[in-house]
């Protein structure tokens, strides 16, 4: 059965994927590993044939008007290709997060019981345009003994189904199945509602896209769901900042690349440093060609600003677009983040450690900083090798999810004849 | 304001207990302890007026005509509300599972990295008549430095809310504020959908009954869920499983409590054992009083047994019924465990370590046990002190949930300007 035909039904997949990640379960990371490589190389072969399926979707884009950053994202070169062969071959260097014994003790009876990191088996991936999360997504799966079923945006599905029909020509040749890795071409409701549905089948949903793709897969879903990342960041400038400092870590976190996660949308920001400094910061704003939409106090300063209104606060821009929000104490600043933040990142830069470990402890998001940009919660950045997505949620995994993301536990108890 | 009055709506409660929680969050372990000793006493000293509610619930049960066992969850003495005030003496003993270091690294431009356990926030409890429950999840609640909303069922409504005032009055008393204990009386339809979906306000919700209660929460729920078990477990008597041990096991799952979750359901026998051993088999069935529901071949060895149906092999008996269910192969039980299986506890006896080894595997549940009882499953019997529930699904906290299961992590970078 191949495995992407349109008429196979998103059931069967999903059986078939279940199969396959019991399989999986039991080979060696050696096995899997050696897979990697071989997806890896099978892939940079394929080049021109991935191009070619890659045109198609352009075509089509381009006669539906996308925007440039869209088709940015959308679309695959030679580079791009080895850069998804080299993430593989990365992903392969990583630690095996499966058969850890996580501890282990021997209760008095004599009964040793260990808990033991295992596959979570099979992960259903939902994605928008970006054909590279088909192959990181794939090889973080198989890395950690899971099968994935991928959904990826229709906007990408000539480009996704000819890198599936690579990758399963190389999975012919290695010991994982070719089942582990299934496609969904169909893009009707009835297919997403299944995938959203079936619990027996199906171990975890992870969206990766924008919010309403997010909220429609966390509103529909009964599969449990690992939330990824709106994350609309702050950064508060308390009166006490140093100021190269601040203004540094404000260009980096809104510039840097405006259109991700973790760049700065809201500038929180001590009126008394404002006033002390806003020169610099106006100087440095213009120069970075920053739009400011700010509230009243922030107006008074800014004669080019907008006025922000609750979507200025509540949104991502993921542009050169810069929301402004003036306060009197950390506390305002931290009410701030509580009403509108996204429980992404959020920074704060202080000489004062005490104010500081107030906002340390009083904000709740994955990922907080004092005196460094936002920049930095992402897995390869800190260190992780790869991720999955960036969680949002608590529960699980929080932040940058890695390769122990994609497990669970099981508890191992041996004995010789232990009751109660 | 009362927060157990009648006409506070559930979202003011949310909100009041998701202050509460940031208050509690920056308690010492010390003064988290004070309040569950307070706590305590003032629940023993206050034995007469809460049995004096339970007498009003056991009375309406009574009109209504429930059964024995259900009678017997629903009441309560001074012994049992003396237990209940022993069990928050002992979480107080138990490590605070908040402000653990997981781990921590510096990057190579010196941003210092650590991963850090904190409480979740404001945990939703939804559960069935047992009052016990109130006093256990908000001991466990507290301690880990979160605040909880209780929803009980209405069976035990004046219990709950005699309950929830004593602790209340305990609080008046301690750092932590009374609002962190949130008691939701109404039991219309409203009140139960705003639990179900609040997500800014309730970072979890723990249902505890039946599979009926935790079907509700999982399909209606957009707040993240911890799902509780249901367990219908299974041991598989293999060919080389010896007969004594085989025997008392399987005694001992079956009748040591049948009416709890790690109880024995479904006997899965070798039927070359069941050949050589049905004589012993039998004899100890009749003298336990066990009655067998099985498949065409055990009928042809139990001459008292029922005929198994569908609903034997899917649903628990939580009684001195068993289903008997013969097969040839370790491979077949897998197979039958995979479709019936709830993933909490399943038991294979063997001497035979390879056969336990593709058990151990390949059966995807929280609990494994290779020659001992199921019975196992269980925060005491494992040492957790205490638990939540016993998770039975794959994200965060698989089988029992001890304190732990109530925390999540944040990242807290602390650089000196660090951009990217």
């Amino acid at each position: 059965m191949s495995v992407i035909e349109k008429h196979t039904s998103v059931e069967a997949q999903a059986i078939a994927a279940k199969k396959a990640a019991k399989k999986i379960s039991l080979l060696s990371t050696e096995e899997k590993n050696e897979a990697l490589h071989i997806i890896a190389d099978t892939l940079e072969k394929n080049t021109s044939r991935i191009l070619h399926a890659n045109e198609r979707d352009l075509q089509l884009g381009k006669e539906k008007g996308y925007d440039a950053a869209y088709m940015d994202r959308l679309a695959l070169s030679k580079e791009r290709i080895f850069d998804f062969a080299e993430g593989l071959r990365q992903v392969a260097k990583l630690e095996d997060p499966t058969g850890k014994i996580l501890s282990n003790w021997t209760l008095d009876n004599g009964l040793l019981v260990e808990k033991v990191t295992v596959p979570l088996g099979v992960i259903g991936m939902i994605y928008e345009a970006r054909p590279n999360v088909t192959v990181d997504a794939t090889g973080l799966a198989l890395k950690s003994g899971n099968a994935i079923l991928l959904k990826g945006g229709s906007s990408a599905l000539s480009s996704n189904k000819a890198i599936v029909e690579v990758m399963h020509e190389a999975l012919n040749t290695t010991k994982i199945p070719k089942d582990a890795v299934q496609f969904i071409a169909s893009t009707d409701r009835e297919a997403t509602q299944q995938l959203f549905t079936m619990k027996e089948h199906i171990d975890v949903l992870i969206p990766r896209g924008g919010g309403s793709l997010i909220n429609a897969v966390v509103n529909n879903a009964t599969v449990p769901v690992l939330e990824t990342g709106v994350g609309n960041c702050h950064l508060y400038i308390d009166v006490e900042a140093e100021v190269e400092e601040a203004l540094n870590i404000l260009v980096n976190a809104k510039t840097d690349r405006p259109a991700v996660c973790n760049a700065l949308e809201t500038a929180i920001i001590h009126k008394e440093w404002l006033d002390k400094n806003k020169e610099q910061l106006i100087n440095t704003l213009n120069e970075e060609g920053i739009t400011v939409h700010g509230d009243e106090t922030a107006l008074s300063y800014f004669p080019d600003a907008i006025l922000a209104n609750e979507e200025d606060w509540a949104n991502e821009y993921l542009s050169l677009d810069l929301a402004v929000k003036t306060v009197e104490s950390v506390e305002e600043a931290i009410d701030h983040i509580e009403r509108y933040g996204t429980k992404h990142s959020e920074a704060i830069v202080t000489e004062n450690r005490d104010t500081a470990k107030i906002f340390m402890n009083l904000v709740d998001a994955s990922a907080l900083y004092h005196n460094a940009s936002t920049r930095f919660t992402d897995g390869g950045a800190l260190g992780f090798g790869a991720e999955i997505g960036i969680s949002t949620q608590k529960l699980h995994a929080r932040g940058p999810m890695g390769l122990p993301a994609l497990t669970t536990v099981k508890f191992l108890m041996s004995g010789n004849g232990q009751t109660r």
